[in-house]
């Protein structure tokens, strides 16, 4: 019989991803805060609990993917949380998988819990954003041990299907997930800036632009960002793909393990500044290719 | 019959590029401040001539590719220089091509210059390093009127072949050549500073470095220097493909520029810091992805 899978958060991303895992045949039980989100799931045969304790109860296997680090502690370790919903039930061997990007210490704590239980916890952070999320092929960065990802690893690859693009992989011990997802932040965080300061550039030497971009992109200096991001620039689409807000609180999870670490990243501290600058200047609900906009606003351009 | 080809600079880049033109049978006379430079070329055939003035008298298409802008200066505007052969010789119609990266405004410069003496002038910086040289894929950034480009636009996809990946673009008058360079080099300097940040993020989080390259390069964070200069720092390897002391000189044009605009750019700001320590550091004939050493160094961390 196939497993059935829990899953606590309805945004745009988990919507998306659980729907993948529907269609592969697992039944679903489903918790989100705004429970009016789960209803196109639940019209499509998922079943809506009223607490993460009481979808735990029902699941074998249980995928969060919510906000913030303090949205995965109340919902895993708080009151009605997945833990007291696995403990109320006696159930042993239940795979905890948290997909929200989140702080590796945290992802620790809770790993240690749940194996102090008898169950398993995988920290599964992805890379992708919606359209990765919606077309299943996201890559999902694993931390944990190969037993507790063996049972998971068919139900990860409906949301990362390697056909598609997808990539599943398990990097290591619990926390490791969250660390390579920093990684990727790091990267793209500074490659952003870069990408803004070459269109501003570009655009202040009075160059065509889209020339520009044709054969800088094709080079050394091409990048996904550069692909991707620059084009929606240019035609002034600040939709979010991924939320300024949710990439402040990443560059914020990594600066602070850096900071642990006691290692010096300036360009992660720019980057992490300027898009302090764009929240402040109320665009967090924005795709982070806003940040054209903070430099914009920085040098005094008004290009709206 | 076919062009005469005149050449200036016999560095690692000029060599492998003039190569490709005598492959292709052009005739080539040659002038390196080094005259030892230029022996296997005159071994193959080229000429070899005593001064700039004298490569002009000789050639109707001359491409200079040497140093710094004062070197620029000095080849075209000097004393010995591309125009005093040319005034000399009373020729009108050739196409001089400076395809070193340089000053935007000194492009202008000469590019009044050979028009006021019925020639012509196109900037032509290159992308893609010594690799991209040697094996005639070169990505050729040109400024000038399409009139000067067509009469050497042949010659120049011999060091830029569409066929190997290669590309040659003409972008728009004088100067636009090494406008796109600099954007191009702030994509760099910028994406850079991230691949050196990651990796000893990476490190520092205990994760396998190889598996987390493998994941983060084929999402978001994906781009060419991650691909191609993250391996090389992993190896230890800071032999030159780009040097650091040019890649510095690339960085101030482009700051002088942005200046001049008045234009703020804080990241690429942050780029030229951190590579001028490295070159203070006593690394400024390395290679551009020496830059791991000095944020190692800012670190505190010896890995050497």
């Amino acid at each position: 019989m196939a497993m059935r899978i829990g899953w606590i958060g309805c945004g745009v991303m988990g919507r998306s991803m659980l729907q993948h895992c529907m269609d592969a045949g697992y039944p679903a039980f489903l918790y989100s805060r705004t429970a009016s989100k789960c209803k196109p799931l639940v019209d499509k045969g998922a079943t809506l609990c009223a607490s993460p304790a009481e979808v735990a109860k029902n699941a074998d296997a249980i995928f969060t993917i919510v906000g913030y680090p303090k949205d995965v502690e109340e919902v895993i370790l708080g009151q009605n949380g997945v833990l007291t919903g696995l403990k109320s039930s006696n159930k042993s061997g239940t795979v905890i998988v948290d997909m929200t990007t989140s702080r590796p210490d945290l992802a620790q704590r809770i790993g240690k819990e749940a194996e102090s239980m008898g169950c398993h916890f995988l920290d599964a952070p992805v890379s992708g954003g919606d359209i990765g999320a919606r077309e299943g092929r996201l890559a999902i960065m694993v931390g944990g041990t190969s037993d507790a990802f063996e049972k998971v690893k068919e139900i990860l690859k409906c949301m990362g299907n390697p056909e598609k693009g997808g990539k599943v992989e398990l990097l290591g011990p619990v926390g490791s997930g969250q660390h390579t997802k920093m990684t990727n932040q790091i990267l793209i965080a500074t490659g952003m800036i870069g990408v803004v300061e070459a269109l501003l550039y570009a655009q202040k030497a009075g160059l065509d632009i889209q020339k520009t971009l044709n054969i800088v992109s094709s080079g050394a200096a091409g990048s996904w960002s550069l692909s991707n991001y620059a084009p929606r620039m240019l035609k002034r689409d600040f939709e979010p793909g991924f939320y300024v807000e949710h990439f402040v609180k990443d560059m914020e999870i990594a600066l602070d393990e850096a900071r642990k670490a006691n290692l010096s990243l300036p360009g992660l501290a720019l980057a992490h500044q300027l898009y302090v600058a764009l929240k402040a200047q109320g665009d967090e609900k924005k795709g982070t290719q806003a940040l054209l906009l903070a430099l914009e606003r920085l040098n005094g351009i008004n290009n709206n």
